[in-house]
């Protein structure tokens, strides 16, 4: 029961690359977590403040997924900050793998985490490595920013994305929503803008991008949106020699993540940061 | 000494009607606290998040005043989200002596605060009251927001202020910077837009307004700025009979304040919410 007897909730504030969640400990799954609730928890100013919200409950315990037990200790019941439901995220699953190795509730350094979209298995280190689905690359499209048009490249990481090269990032105006085909992309898709970058030690690529996440717009980092422009990049679309598989770092608005790429797998890899740790009183909460 | 041998530093966080703090308990002055670090903590995804830090420190404690510890215990060290540092915020002074109270640190119900601006004494109970300047009604100007011009009239309420009244604030684009006629506005101006709202109890007048900060584009709410909205609203530049003295409830974005004003005294009450506690690993923020 992490609510305790005065009212009072625990939590751990966390972030990925600047991608961050309140994270809440909740091993025997007693909390009524309600979409009200986690918005008046991600409010930046009325709350505690988060992109989303990483509930931490025994999979046994948590009756959508008590079936899957055998297959991963812990369930990532993981909700975006606007109270629904997200079944995966590539920055959100490697803050919970820190946090389950941190408090102690998983040994390390691999953590099985189930996630709404399957088990992720994670790699706890200095950063901390998950498995991402593995990109498939499409056909070339377009996307109208603020009426700027940007030739890109598909790709899919279990969501669609558009990986759009440019010459220069900083110069970019993405304040504006990001208009694509609809007949392309049917669910509208994240958009990356990618350069090239210095060559750094231990990767084969160096980039730096900047996105659009769908609904959001610009965000500091995207962990699908990562492996996509690497996917896209080793096909040789920034002008480099095309890989069937390589090391690609990504410096993202906020920070530097690393994406390993084999024709059957891909892996993410960055900081994963636990910033503070207390109580919420939530009786204080502003729930609309 | 409030940062712990495990490198980790006590936190509060709390808020006034939107305008949000955190808040350092440092009774010693121990904790040496610097641009960068402040900026760290109020960062909104790598840090805590706020538009400023309070920290807690007495009077006798603190070099740069400590010759003023005859006047109040508890000196607010009041930093920007930025790094700067603050003479005084009426909604920060509201969170602070809320704190003060509820730590046991002062008996309330009258606290006095010693700011960078002088002594303020604050009233704690369900709301929280705080003495502020007494605002000075000047003569018309006029802000231009996006292309549109606004009429106005000036008063200073520690800092200056433009109120605009408006047949409606829901349609206002405030997304664009006020730009001020330099000449009557040297240091630039908070622009409040109000408008009448329907009469509440115990209440002379109820308006509502919205605000430009100067430097912070559009927030929730603004202290001086709803002062300085009573003393325009009561002269009956809304189109009520003019007052000498009277209370104005005022809705802001982040909920509502009341304005008690007479020729010689302005008080601010409204909400003031301590929302979380905990303590912030400090290795782990990221100073730039």
């Amino acid at each position: 029961m992490m609510v305790a007897m005065d009212g009072t909730l625990s939590f751990v504030k966390g972030h990925g690359t600047g991608n961050d969640f309140v994270v809440l400990p909740d091993p025997d799954g007693s909390l009524a977590l309600t979409p009200g609730l986690v918005a008046a928890l991600c409010d930046r100013r009325f709350g505690v403040g988060g992109d989303g919200v990483l509930r931490v409950v025994r999979t046994a315990a948590h009756p959508e997924v008590a079936h899957l037990a055998g297959e991963a200790e812990w369930f990532m019941d993981y909700w975006n900050s606007d109270g629904s439901l997200a079944a995966m995220c590539g920055n959100g699953t490697r803050v919970y793998a820190r946090y389950l190795v941190e408090a102690g509730l998983a040994d390390g350094p691999t953590v099985a985490v189930l996630t709404r979209a399957g088990v992720v298995v994670a790699e706890v280190g200095d950063d901390v490595a998950v498995a991402m689905p593995v990109p498939v690359v499409g056909g070339p499209a377009k996307a109208d920013v603020g009426g700027v048009t940007f030739d890109g490249v598909a790709a899919t990481c279990g969501n669609p994305n558009l990986v759009c090269p440019v010459p220069d990032l900083a110069s970019l105006d993405l304040a504006a929503v990001a208009d694509l085909d609809p007949a392309a992309f049917p669910e509208s898709a994240n958009v990356e803008f990618v350069t090239n970058e210095a060559p750094v030690d231990g990767a084969d690529l160096h980039v730096a991008m900047r996105v659009i996440e769908r609904g959001s717009g610009e965000t500091l980092s995207c962990g699908s949106g990562a492996c996509a422009v690497a996917a896209v990049a080793l096909t040789g679309a920034l002008g480099t020699q095309p890989r069937e598989a390589g090391v690609v770092a990504i410096d993202v608005p906020g920070g530097r993540v690393t994406v390993t790429l084999t024709p059957d797998r891909c892996v993410l890899t960055g900081p994963a940061v636990l910033v503070a740790s207390g109580e919420i009183n939530l009786s204080r909460l502003r729930l609309s």
